[in-house]
């Protein structure tokens, strides 16, 4: 969906007295504000595992099975919010986002085979394989963080 | 997890070169800004289909299907953020999420409920019984928002 997101931001009131936006993708600042949201959330799921994988948190095959899980869900849904409207809202994405559109393309693909990888030896693998899987997890966001975020 | 995350926020700083807090979830801010992130996500998956049952949107089972399993991920997500520790966060959640803690739950296994039929069904059902399933998700959503949000 990148790249041609140009509808509308239409919002409708529902029942329940809350409004939803129904194209909200569309806008800028609220496609940063939900790209940002899965991060966000990126973080509260990987956080935990890093640690394990790192020996700082005990390891929990369980909570890595669960979390691998979420991961998965998650990290299909920032890159659709980096649409190209996106570029002069104030976030730390650097320009190479929207210039260097195949390697930016790379990296996530690259984040989603060891996600996938994690999901896979999450189920049943034994504890270093899990943890080798972790780290692969880790490496591959550096793949984004590293070329295509500004340091804070 | 609710009402016992007492962990430290230990934050690690990985090799790529960014830093991940392991026990976020124990910071206040840190929880409201998390079950914020997912909420958001919430709204950017459920709204087109609130859309599509309202018949404001073009009905697309698959993307149903695909957002129905995203809702299924981010309807776990949000609760333990919403810790005791929480409750002199700026937020809109009202007193009722730490007074009533009972009502709070039923309204979020309600919607849990609600979600699993929506997964269910989007995975083949007709159009009527899949629009039939977005608008109870929707309802679900009204549990919490009506009761324990403070109006805009």
């Amino acid at each position: 969906m990148r790249g041609k997101l140009v509808l509308g931001s239409l919002v409708l009131v529902l029942g329940s007295g809350y409004g939803v936006a129904v194209f909200a993708q569309a806008k800028p600042d609220v496609l940063v504000k939900q790209r940002q949201a899965a991060m966000v959330l990126q973080g509260k799921y990987f956080g935990p595992l890093a640690g394990m994988a790192s020996g700082k948190v005990p390891y929990n095959a369980e909570t890595v099975a669960r979390n691998a899980g979420y991961l998965d869900a998650l990290n299909r849904m920032p890159w659709d919010g980096f649409n190209e409207n996106t570029k002069d809202e104030k976030s730390r994405a650097l320009p190479a986002v929207f210039t260097d559109g195949a390697k930016f393309k790379e990296a996530i693909n690259q984040s989603a085979t060891a996600v996938a990888q994690l999901v896979k030896v999450s189920k049943g693998g034994d504890e270093a394989t899990v943890k080798a899987a972790i780290n692969d997890v880790n490496k591959s966001c550096g793949g984004c963080h590293d070329n295509f975020r500004a340091k804070q």
